[in-house]
């Protein structure tokens, strides 16, 4: 068995261990905004956690209002410009927390006035050893090259920080997000059966929405990382905006189909596909791909977790990549290939 | 000929007029912002005008060091936020006037008390008739489906709008432009050689870095819509955190390779691919392209124009895209399609 699909499985505990020990650093990042929330938070990241960054984007303007910026790393680390708006919450993101570019990044957001968090799976690394407050991700060792839990601890800690910056997500809606992805596991041997028909893929699309986006580029650097598929990511908009010319009969289309604001234009998507017989992978609950138009399917087990407050989505991203990783795990695997070691790659990425 | 071919050679009429005759707007904007520069700039686009979108980010922040964040539209049309900073400029780019989501984000963006400008091909739009300033591109007519001289308007206009706000590129530099988009239609038939060599191409990958990382994803997408290749775009940073695994012997990689801050990091990436013995095509100046390993090449000819206070590739990326809008719409003809009407495709794409 792969270190990558041994990760994957990994994720419950991962999950319900930062949930139960959480950072000492969120009680003070909720005393210190308490009484005035930041007018702006910029993140930065590359690769996986970039990903996490994009979810952080949707969830911090959908829960808290607060205006999100990804930041372009080069213009800091090659131009030499400080593009960091005044009193701005600034966020870096990196699983070893040595990324070359994000610490210049958090360096020079250090140097002016902002206020800065680390979120990071290496609490002796540099990005921890640069920044305010630190939230650690504590996964445990990722040793696959290809990040699975840590991105899902990623996305758990954003969760976390916004409701320490006042979400209004109930600490026990959290608390079901372990549960939910020990049911998606159940799934492993369906999604491998999937996976195997899936071995001469050599391309593919990936489409997300929303808080959802996010997995759409997440499963496609997966496929890509892992599987060597050419693999590109897109909103159903941008996707309708020039890509989906690439598409044909039998082209291979991955769906993140989740309730809530995204489901009626994912939908209208999937139907134009379907006229164009396009083979569409729909990953979603029952109660949503029921109505839906697509060739094959990955069910979500069991509902997947909300919370009052906000859209129906607002806690699918977790529970919904899951399958995605398994998918992406075993069809390497159908491939001949090894996920943990792909070519090219290794665990740290250094650029400027 | 096709449309798209006929508009890519109309280029340099269409920014020599767009700069003898400049939008009224451009002085009023001037004054407006002479005391007090935005202190945040927020720009929306979907498709090609997205692909400005990001050029203009980098040339803002670059120019200006205004930070700069492209909106994401469904925050609002499907989850109904308004996550627009206070006292942002908020710029709405879009060739017909007529995108349902970036309009309704643009008239959130009028309900605020953000100034509003728009971009756009057609001045009686209702893009148009929603902001504050318009910024008309004049580029006639745009009738192919593939967006081109729309793109290079798009983008002389973002110069133009960053002079306004206080960037010292002098108007005699802008002016050498239209002369070297002259300059490289002279290419054509050299272009139109190399397609035909890529004629079996069913995938690549676009490479663009800093000022020209908009122009990797628009040959990406110009690849896409025009000859349904499945063509992904990244900065040489994130392609080296995780996809470029997918690459191998004789993968096709296009490489923008300006002079300037991103020249040193794109030669590394190249010299890795070749490593690799992947198949790179560079589209450079003769004197960077002699220096870097690559398969082959499309040489820009005359030196690209630059800006004495900016960095060396401030004024390269409008010069840059013209061979490959060449190469894309060559390579469809060489596949026996009809760049001007990609299938599933219409001219104004209408998305929520």
């Amino acid at each position: 068995m792969s270190l990558m699909i041994d990760e994957i499985r990994q994720q419950p505990q991962v999950l319900a261990r930062a949930l139960a020990e959480p950072p000492d650093a969120l009680s003070r990042l909720r005393r210190r905004f308490s009484k005035r929330r930041p007018p702006l938070i910029v993140i930065v990241a590359r690769g996986t956690s970039d990903n996490a960054a994009l979810f952080g984007r949707y969830l911090f303007e959908i829960t808290l209002g607060i205006p999100t910026s990804l930041a372009a790393p080069s213009v800091a680390t090659l131009y030499h410009k400080r593009p960091i708006p005044r009193d701005a919450l600034v966020i870096g993101i990196s699983q070893s927390g040595e990324s070359t570019d994000i610490n210049a990044f958090m360096e020079l957001a250090e140097g002016s006035d902002s206020f800065t968090i680390g979120i990071t799976n290496e609490s002796a690394s540099n990005l921890a050893s640069l920044v305010d407050e630190v939230l650690p991700t504590q996964a445990g060792k990722e040793t696959s090259v290809a990040a699975t839990k840590t991105y899902t601890a990623q996305l758990l800690m954003l969760y976390c920080l916004a409701r320490a910056l006042g979400a209004e997500i109930p600490e026990s809606d959290l608390k079901r997000l372990p549960d939910s992805v020990e049911l998606q596991l159940r799934h492993e041997s369906a999604v491998k059966q999937l996976a195997n028909r899936y071995r001469d893929m050599s391309h593919a699309v990936v489409v997300g929405r929303g808080l959802n986006y996010a997995n759409g580029f997440e499963f496609a650097l997966k496929l890509m990382e892992t599987s060597y598929v050419v693999a590109a990511g897109f909103s159903c908009a941008d996707f309708a905006h020039g890509p989906i010319a690439i598409v044909e009969e039998g082209f291979p289309v991955f769906v993140f189909t989740p309730p809530g604001p995204t489901f009626k234009e994912t939908a209208k998507l999937l139907a134009r596909l379907e006229r164009s017989h396009v083979d569409t992978i729909c990953i979603g609950a029952p109660a949503e791909l029921q109505g839906l138009p697509r060739s094959r399917w990955i069910e979500i087990i069991g509902n997947p977790p909300a919370t009052s407050r906000y859209p129906l989505d607002t806690l699918t991203p977790i529970p919904l990549i899951v399958p995605a990783q398994l998918f992406a795990a075993h069809l390497s695997e159908c491939k001949g290939l090894d996920p943990d070691k792909p070519r090219m790659l290794s665990k740290v990425t250094q650029t400027l």
